[in-house]
Order: C-alpha cells, then structure tokens, then sequence
C-alpha cells in the first residue's frame, strides 16, 4: 500500500497556494504516495476533515487564488493540548508527514509538530513576505502587482485633483510589501514599522512640492504604522493641504497569482516532495539568492527577515 | 478667425474624460473651432488658467484616466457672485460656448451659466451614473468593471477563509453602481440607499446559508447607507459569525477606461460638438434606449434619475 | 415529480455562458423544474451526455470563461436525420424544453428544433455580435475588452518605432466587434467585410500621416477581409513604410467575463427561464434598445443584423 | 558647466524601458549631469535628434509601457562607418558617456563604442531575457506575464472544446520565455531552441492524454523553432484530432510594466548612474543571485547566456 502524506493550507490564504497544492500533489503522485487534503487547515486536521487528492482534482487550479482545501487561523495550534490532538490526527490518518503550506503561524506550527516526532516540510506563502529563509513567499508578487496598479488607479484622481493621497497596504509589522510597492508605484513617501516615520519632515517637503508645482503626491503607508486615517488628518493639519486616504485592504489577499508566484509555487511545491522522498524533514523550503534553498524549521522560527532599507533609499533618491 | 469655444472637466474625475476630451476637441477643430481648454474646473475658468488644444494635444490620451485638464470641485459656482466671475472669464476667453464634462455639480453650474446667457453643452461623466437624461455616463463601465474585479478577489479570501464579507462600494446618494456590480460579482446581499435595509433579515438569512454550507457570503454596501464598519459589527453580533469589512475606497475613480467607456465618451464627444455647431445650446448629451439622445439642461437638474430595482430582484433569485 | 429542462451550450465558446448557465440553472430550480446540463453541444445530446445541476453546481462560475458543460460544433446539426435524432434524445429524457446558449448555428439548431416541436428558447451568446434580435451578445463585451487591451499593448510599440501595424480581429462575415474594437483603441483606419476597403485610399493617407508626423497608425482588420498578412505586405508596397502584422487569435474567445457580460448573462438567463414557465415558446431573448425582449426564433433565423455605419463615421472623424 | 549624459533606447522596445529611463535622468541629475535624451535610437544619434531631459519631463512614465524617447534598429550601427560617425556625435554633443538601455544589438554598439573611447553602461531591457550577465532583463517580467494571461484565456476555449492548442511565444534564438511562460501557464508541452523537439514523441503523448480524458492540452511553441502552423498541422495529421494554432505576436511587447518589471528598471537606472558617477565604464548593470551586478560589456558580448533546462524538467514532471 502507498505511503500517504498529507498536506495542509494554513493561516492567511495567499494566491499561489494552489499553484503549490498541484505541484506537491503531482509530484508525490508521482514518487508512488497517496496524496490527502486537509481541509481548513489546522482546525480540519484536528476535526478529520480530508480528501484524497487525485492526478485530476488538481487540474485547473495553477491560475486561481485564495486555496481550494480552504484555511482557516487555528487557536488550537497555540496549545499543548491542540498540538497533541493534531499529532495524534496525524497518526490516526497513517500520515507519513505532513507538507504545511503557509506563513508564519504554520511554521511554528510545523516546528511544535516536528518536535513530537511529526516530518515537516513547510512551504512559505504569505503576502506579506516575512519569513526568514527565503527571498520571497508564494503570492507576495501577486500582492505586490494588485496593490501597484491599485496606486496606479489612485494616481489618476491624485494628479487629476493636485491631492495627497495616503495608500494603506497590508503588513502589520513589516515593511517588506510596501518599501516594494511603494518603489514600484512611484510613491513619493513611505511610512513602514522599521524606520521611525517623521511626519513633519514629510508634511514639510509636502509642501515645498506644492510649492514646486507637484501635482501628486502619494505616501504608501502600512498597515504596521497605526491608523492611516489618523495620519491623513494629522498631514492634512501640517500643511493645510487636501488630503485622502485609501485602504487598500483585502483585495490584496486574493487574486489570480501572477506568472512568478506561479512558478515559484510549482517549484517550491516540486521541491518539497523532492526533499520529503528522499528522507529530508522538518525544514523549509526558499528561494534564496535565486536558488531552491532549505532551512531547518528551527533556524526559520528563531530569526527575523531582515528588512533591507536600499529599496527605500532608491526611492528617496527618485522621488523628487 | 475661428470661433472660440471652451471644454472643462469638473468635479470628481471619472475614467473616459480624457476621451471625451480627445473627441470635443478634434470634432470641433474639424468643425473651425478654436478650442480652449479650462485648466482645474470653474477655479481656472475664474483664474483665467487655460491651454490651446490641438489635434495633437490630445494624441495618445483615449486610454487614459483621470483628465489632463485637471478638475476640482469649486465652492465659487454654488454662490452667485461666483457665477457672474464665470459669466465675465467665459467673455474675456471670447468664448462662444462653453462644453462642460462633468456629473451632477457640473450640471448644475451649467444649468446657471445657461440662463446667465453663455451657450452650454453638458456631458455627463460620473462613476456614480446618477444623471437623468442619459442611461449611461462616462466611467460608469470602468468603475462596474473595477469593483468586480476587486470583489472577485475578495471571493477568493471569503471562500478560503468560510467567512462573511462587507464590502463597501461608492454612491453617497445612489445605488446604481452597488447594485450592477453585486448582480455581476455574485453578490449574496445587497444595501442600497433607496431601498430600506433589513439588517434582522439579512443576519438571519446569513445564519441560514451557513448551514446549507454556503462558503463565503458578501453583502455589497452602498456609501449611502452608513458606515460600512458599525454595519459589519452589527451583522457579527446578530450571526456570531466571522464577518470582514473592505471599503474599495478610490480605485474606483482611477484606471484605463473600458472600452465602452471610450465608445461611449467618443461618441458623447463627437455628438456634443456637432449639436453645438448645428446651434443646439443648453442642453445635456445622453444615451436612451440605446440611441443618442438630447435633454435639456433644466429638465437634467429637475429630475431625479429613477433606481431600477427589477436588478435587486434577479440578484435575489440568483443569490440562492 | 418535477418537470425536466435541458440546458445546451453550442458553437464556439463566449466568455459569460456560465453566468448564463447559473441564471437558467437557478432560476429554473426555484420555478420548481429538475434541471438537466447536457454536456459538448449537439454532439452530446445525440450521445446522451448530461448531468444533473443544482444550485450548488453553479457556484462560482459566474466570472468564468468558457462552459462548464463544453460545446462543441456538431454536424450533425445540419442533417435531417440528426436533428431527428436529436428530437429522440430529447424525448428519451424526458425534456420538457431545451435552453439553447450559443451563436447563429445554435439558432439554426433551435429553429430545427423548434418546428419538430420541441419547445426551445434559445440566448445568445457570441463574441460576433451578430446575432439578429438582439443588440448585444452574451461575450460581445469581453471580447471587446480583450481586443482593446491587446490593441493598447501594440499601440505602446507602434508608437516606440514609428511603425505602421494591421491587427487582426475575428469576425468572419461581419465587422461589429471590429468597428467597435477600432473605435475604443483609437485606431486610424478600419477594413470591415461591410464597406469594400480602398487600399490604395488607406495607402496614401498613411503617408500622409507620416508627413504631419503621426508616430504610429493601426489598422483594424476583420477576419472576413482576407488575409492580414496579403495586405500588410500590400500596404508597405504601397507607401514603403515599415507594416508589421498581428492577429490577436483565440485570445479573444477566452477569459473572464465582465462585468457587462455576467450582467447581460445573468439577465437573459433569468428571463428566459421566466418566458419558459409562462409558455413561452421558440423565441430568442436579446437587449433591444436598452429592454430585455423576445424575437421568434424564425424571425431570428431569416434575418441578417445590420451593420451601423455611423460608429465608422465617428472613428474617420476622431483619427486624425 | 554640468557635464552632460547622454541616454538612448535601443532595438526592440520593452515594458519597463521607460522607468529605467525616469531612474537615470533623475539620479543623473542629482549627482549633477546634465541629462540628454537620444530620440529613435542610434538612428537619432546620427541624426542629432535630441532632448534635454528633466525632473519633471520623466514624470508619470514609470508605468507605462514602449519608450518616450522612441526607439529603433538601425543598420549603420553594424558598419565602421557608422560607428565612426556615432562617436563623433558623441563629441558633438560634448556627453561625457552613454547610457544605453537595450538588448543584445544594444550591447554589440556599446562594445564597439567603448573600444573607440566612448564611456558607455549598458542596462538590459529585452523581452527575451537572454542577455549574459544578468538573470533578468526589464521587460521580461511584464512579457511572461502578458503571454501567460493570454494562455490563461486560450484554456477556456481549449478545455471547452476540448481542443489542442499551440500557442507561439516571442524567442527566435532562446526558449527563455517559452520556458517560464510554460511553467506558470501549466501547459502539458513545450518547444524550444535548445531542445531538440521530438514531435513523434508528443503526438503520442496526446493521443494517450486523451484516452485518458484529459479536456485540453497547450503546447508552448517558441518563435525559434520554425513555424507554428506548420507545426500544428502536422500534429493534427500524426494524432487524428483538431488542432488550433495561435500566435500571441506583438502583444508581448507592450503593456504596462509589472511591479518587478518597475523594480528592476529603477534599481537598475540608479545604479548605472551611480557607477558611472563613480568612474566605472563599458559595463553591463545586472541583477546575480538575487544581487546587483556588473559584468564587463566585452564579457557579455562574448557570452551566450545558459538555458536552464530545471524549468523544463519541473514542468514535465507536473503537465500530467
């Protein structure tokens, strides 16, 4: 009888995790095991919700968003009780492993179910690109072309209507997303958790690009930097300027993956079952200075993604 | 030496300006017009801002957003001191005319301008298509096509996730967008300004699909009905269910318009000015049952454009 | 026990005949009908293909392209001893009437149909626009859209090198979806099977444009003209101008349906499940004048839609 | 008196090209240059076609797709002739270097050009991706992106008709493109230069994919490896089953440029620049392993870059 694995969504959905379900269920199909689906993530494994992942069930998903074992945030997965429970599920199912495709919550998950015994691959996807160990996460490139030609829309009024806008993009304590989103769009300022925002330096070159003749100016401002729309206020007071604020909001979860995210999720997907075939547990898996790279779960749990600021100095630089 | 006639872009912007724009101007010079272009809406007609417009001016601008007249909204046209200012720019300009692209506000500032004497042309252009006299204004296609495809993307999140979305949609005082875009999204619910809301109904009929295991329900809301944040905490305590709210907020103005909005705006354009050559004044270009049609300004202003709810009834019987 | 009703999805595919597909399969479920989808057009009602759709198997397939039942083109729809077979088919399962989603063949098919008595009621879906009886096909819109963005990329690099472009469009015998296309993307010229194309005329004038210095002219070009490519190598004869050529092929068939289309969809295929149940019989649904309304599926069939020159006239006006 | 710049576009357009074009006149002109704009390529070089390029003349184009400066292929670049005569309007126009921003052609002019003492960095935008010494090229990004959402539609008419497509792909000499495009469209086969095609092998491979049900079935077919159609034909006659063909042509050039695409092109004008700034001549920008990157021009125009068949395997191993 074939060995099973099963595979998991978790936490937040990102476009991309289907493109990454086909690709883990294809290939170990292909390696000889019987592929199942838990269904929303940690709560299905903890409830025994599942279904046998065929050759054909993953047909037609490589373009579409959000994740058709749906996902779910699990409480349960913070306790030693609900960990057990889940270890116990996993046996209860002959598991072999388990592949957990997901963010940062997943991955202390599948560090907590390593630790009792449990093989591991985790594969990163997350819109907000924060996980330490790779370069870039499943559905980031997806989120990061929404929320640009989002801003490109903006643009529009902004320049049409000579205001200030302030665009509020997702990332509750990273900057990652916006420091790109914000280069991408041509913003002309940035308000990320990991550089102290001086609002009166920016309320005062708001200013003397008005006074320069600007006709739009745009301040990606994340999620992570408190309330958008009290910061419009408190800019709007500065320089007696008309100021708007958008939010962005969920539209940057969901979506058709772009090309990248795409591929990266086949080969991260591809790779993963590589790696479990041939004995490999309890690591994730990246992409790491343009190479398939591996981390120990561990290693990834303990350290923070470095947020390198050269992107926001490139902006500062060409945002004149 | 040719006649002088003006073109303005008033009030919020909508995608399809640009080329309305584009046909005002090439129609008219084919026609012997000169063709003044009023920079920022009635601010530069009182300011004296304006540029020439040429066949080549307005190259390479049919598939823009936004208007590259710029626009405003001008508290100078709503008093009357204000409006003999604009009667005086109009004839210091030698103006012959004055062609208006813009929504309600403009509409009413033409409807002044016409009884103080200056020769006008209205074109209706406003996401909100809340004009009488016309089925259809500029940027009304691009903004319906802009909040579905956003919708389309929160589906992917509210599917994943099994939860409730709010959705919040532009039209202070109207619910022709909501309506359109929650028929072509799928929309379970719908909030309208012109149709009472039943909060108890919608909460009860919500607890009802769960059980029939419905994955994800979104309720489009109409700016008009209140805040969209107090209405999804209200349906959160009647259902006890998980519910997210996501204001599209401004990407609704902004973006390349469709291409029934450049038909539209081409034609809407090219109509205009012809009618102004033929000596028409005073009235608001419009579409009706699919033909070209003509309405007086004053009737335009008096009526209240009618909210079709025979959409609402197929929505519901769709939504099931 | 409840009445059956077929569901046919025939001819080539158009983006919104899912929409179309989930407003008769509801609609048709809620006045109480079992509703029967046969699969691959003609070809699988003679095989006996068909499944059983409920409310829940046309989830999430409003902003889809192509058919959930697949279509096909059939042959046999042509001979008197297929349709005969398909009259028996359709007895065999019991069908109380056939909804037919499709172009002029699936009209001709349900005209056939319909005079052997078996009750039909067809909506048209096509990307041509060619329909008699109705204004505006299920997919016309998409297909539009699709063609125009496809335009707007090739515009980017006629402009960057100066250079003349012919793009074809589909439209074997008719030049709705061209003209139209033509007239959105701003492109100067247009060949239509409609109006005999004056090469020599088309030739001159483009070097005329070269002279004013025009960065790029494109010519739209239907499918029913010939070969594109004969007359791009004519046209650079002519003018010994740079010509290159695209034909935007079977991308415009697919994609996602917008927003105009679901509605369109959704619309028709609500009523004409309504029209099924009041008795209604051998009609075809359609758009007229901005109402929904009925046409004998007869009347449909002898009729020849006419091609409105004046959207030709507006184009020649505005590119100059 | 600032020394002066010059920048140039050159070859075949790009998305993308313009952004790169906004990131080195704006950081050339903090560092103090005087930034002049070379119109139409090499050909405007010879002709003394220029601009001088402003703050302001680069703004709103960092997302929109082809060249403001107008690009070119120009034959005297390949004669001594007309390199002589590029270097003396080099001196004619007192720029201290160049800056050329192009493909493969574009770095054979700045190698001869800096072997006859000019200063030149070259910045790599090419829809091919196939420029030794850098991973990626700007544009590469929005045309994968571009070729991989027209396939995405051309699925909806392939699985509805259950049809065989070939799709060509940009690439005359490379299967770069193809590659990736293949990958993320999910298509079941690929053809590329640099592999030879076993159209036996693939034609039996079809027929076994639809014995075993499989609806539609892509193969991606790069420009370079002889004609499409022919192609497709003889794939119809070696499987028995229809076949269509599709050329997705000059839509792959144009478009507006992806975030990455915008990233790329930014990073890499600021760091030209900055180089240049420092001294650094006749090198190529690139990004390396996730790095900023400087190759010799001589180096790169020596090089062929290597086609990475990881991509092909992947894609072999998940087309099932």
């Amino acid at each position: 009888m074939a060995k099973r694995v099963g595979i998991i969504t978790s936490g937040g959905d990102a476009p991309g995790m289907n493109a990454a379900l086909r690709a883990v269920t294809r290939r170990g199909i292909a390696l000889g095991y019987e592929m199942i689906g838990i269904n929303r993530g940690f709560k299905g494994l903890l409830d025994g919700a599942f279904i046998n992942l065929t050759i054909r069930s993953v047909s037609g998903i490589i373009n579409t968003g959000g994740t058709i074992l749906h996902t779910g945030r699990c409480a349960q997965t913070k306790t030693a009780a609900g960990m057990n429970r889940a270890v116990k599920a996993v046996k209860e199912l002959s598991l072999e492993g388990l592949i957990i495709i997901g963010g940062d919550g997943s991955l202390a998950a599948g560090n907590t179910l390593s630790k009792k015994g449990i093989k591991i691959i985790n594969i990163p996807a997350s819109i907000d690109n924060d996980i330490y160990g790779t370069d870039e996460t499943i559905g980031y490139d997806t989120a990061l072309n929404t929320a640009v030609e989002a801003i490109d829309k903006i643009r529009d009024t902004a320049t049409s209507h000579d205001r200030i806008f302030v665009v509020e993009i997702m990332g509750r304590e990273h900057g990652f997303l916006t420091a790109d989103v914000a280069l991408a769009a041509g913003c002309e300022f940035i308000a990320v958790p990991e550089i102290k925002v001086d609002i009166n330096r920016i309320a005062s070159e708001l200013k003397k690009g008005k006074e320069k003749g600007k006709t739009s100016e745009i301040i990606a401002f994340a999620e992570g930097c408190g309330s958008s729309y009290e910061f419009g206020e408190k800019i709007e007071k500065l320089t007696k300027l008309e100021v708007r604020v958008s939010n962005l909001g969920y539209i940057q979860r969901g979506g058709r993956p772009t090309a990248r995210t795409r591929i990266l999720a086949s080969q991260f997907g591809h790779f993963a079952m590589n790696l479990f075939h041939r004995g490999k547990k309890n690591v994730l898996v990246g992409i790491t200075n343009g190479e398939l790279s591996v981390t120990s779960i561990e290693d990834a749990v303990k350290h923070k993604k470095k947020f390198n600021d050269s992107t926001v100095k490139v902006l500062k630089n060409l945002s004149v």
